[in-house]
């Protein structure tokens, strides 16, 4: 097995260039196949070799040669007339994201790297492309809530706390928001406590909706299914799915409104249930908006779009759903 | 690019018989180099060969051939006197992320698979073994909150609802129970309002707590962390660490609970503040307790670690968060 070669972070994280090798085995195109055979021999002793590869004096990659085509090629001919010419190259600042989606259908058990001139800076196994690509997919869900990509199970607690922790004040912070929608409308929650019994479950049903937008958002994009142009298409669907699953479940829920505000014999228990179910319905809408787009928006901001996602998401679902409730419920129930 | 095999769906899903290739290049011990490589010669032309596979006349498979090894062996020799004997097969009942664990370090291009009596039945393709990972870890996040592994972003509206509407109504009910809670508490929010101003808050932070516990616990499983007799290490530590987090961010919210009841001239300001913080640190504790177990409780009813769990998990933060709050102040304010 070789070793990783670029220790020395020239790279970026997520790129390919971090998962490069040192190509041992490269020769010049008018090399014989029975003196590169000569050199495999002591060579394959030392390290894994997959390819020879073939270079130009000035390092540009023109070839390369399996030991399959050396196995059946003359021992007399040159590398050039039995290397597969202009071969497939990942280049080294590639995103390990979009570099898969340029692999995937290929399946070679290794890639030539090749910088912008063309000339060969290395080699990447497709394994260990793909096996660092499911670490990182591993880590969304933790991401989504404030949990860093670093954080293992072995990760010492003071490490574990130090990661979590801000995520975590953020949280509060965008939660004091949610918190202060409800303080606004203390005086309506004083004549209707039954409205604070709904909160929850309303904040709820959005956060999940939401978050059901939101990963199968971030999941396309992983997999490179959210192709330009396709957005907005996203974005309708979404609002779709969560004004239907909303006004459903909104109905339920609503039915639950009027049944327990009917038993404390409030007049207006009818007003309350299609206040409930058209509040689920719109801000389900909006949550299925949201998830779509918050992904999206951090992208374009030059973020992960996992980081955190599910905290904002939450925020926003919160305040919106909680604040359409009890705006209508004061404006239609009151007569705020 | 050889065919997957086996569509007759004989093998689970998730398993590495899900992933096999019919091996082609199959030959006895005695057979000589020379005449495999004739055999390879043609059968190269029509699929893709990354071993010859050895196998005895019952169809044990007792070598490997890599075409490196030919390229050196003398074309009289017998493959037995070539191979690396007794090599290393998966079986075909294996769960993926079982098999991942097993050839991680091994890095092979491709592995043989073998039944129980060591019959070659197959062969699998370490990097389709990994983009198979990768696409079922990406889901992960979307399982948690009811998203069905097979939706993706091309998948029809309606699939889309079929598959997701059945979890919110599971939401729904779970919904219901916590918001059953507050409702036995109606009395107490009647009396002190600024309650129900911070029970969002409560709730959503012993659910991101509880989430990211969650996500590690799983991520932990997924990449095969969570060795047997670790379980009781990593609930200590989840607990530690969810009353760690919880203590500070509930001395910061217990804060502005105490400006908000001073400012409202509540007398119990400080008692107020007191419960909040309290309440959050015992019930994060909690909540990184609940993410800790959840997965592993379903792993062990035979049901898929991540399906719904974060919708399991938040019922009970809200419950717990929630009730706890709102029982102490019950208790310690208004003297009930």
């Amino acid at each position: 097995v070789g070793q990783l070669w670029l220790n020395d972070r020239q790279f970026e994280e997520s790129t390919v260039g971090r998962l490069m090798e040192r190509p041992l085995a490269v020769f010049r195109p008018d090399t014989q196949v029975a003196e590169v055979i000569e050199a495999l021999r002591e060579l394959i002793k030392k390290t894994f070799v997959v390819y020879v590869f073939v270079t130009e004096a000035d390092g540009r990659l023109v070839g390369v040669v399996a030991f399959r085509e050396l196995l059946f090629a003359g021992r007399e001919q040159p590398l050039s007339a039995v290397m597969i010419k202009n071969p497939f190259a990942l280049k080294p600042h590639t995103q390990l994201v979009d570099a898969m989606r340029e692999v995937v259908t290929r399946h070679y058990p290794a890639y030539p790297v090749c910088d912008d001139q063309g000339r060969l800076v290395g080699s990447v196994r497709g394994q260990v492309m793909f096996e660092q690509q499911a670490f990182e997919i591993s880590a969304q869900a933790g991401s989504m809530v404030g949990v860093e990509k670093e954080e293992r199970l072995a990760t010492p607690w003071l490490q574990s706390f130090k990661f979590r922790h801000p995520w975590l004040q953020l949280n509060l912070l965008t939660a004091f928001i949610a918190a202060g929608v409800v303080g606004v409308f203390q005086d309506a929650i004083n004549q209707i406590v039954l409205l604070a019994v709904f909160l929850p479950v309303l904040a709820g049903q959005c956060g999940n909706t939401g978050c059901q937008a939101l990963a199968v958002t971030l999941r396309g994009m992983t997999l490179g299914e959210l192709k330009p142009g396709q957005a907005r298409r996203l974005l309708i669907k979404e609002i779709g799915l969560g004004a239907g699953n909303g006004f459903i479940v909104g109905l339920v829920a609503g039915t639950g409104m009027y049944l327990m505000a009917h038993w404390q014999q409030n007049p207006s228990a009818l007003m309350l249930a299609a206040i409930t179910a058209f509040s689920m319905a719109a801000s389900c809408a909006l949550s299925g908006a949201a998830g779509a787009m918050i992904p999206q928006i951090m992208k374009r901001l030059g973020a992960d779009p996992a980081t955190a996602s599910s905290i904002f998401l939450t925020t926003a679902t919160d305040v919106v759903s909680m604040g359409v409730f009890l705006s209508l419920s004061t404006w239609l129930v009151l007569g705020g």
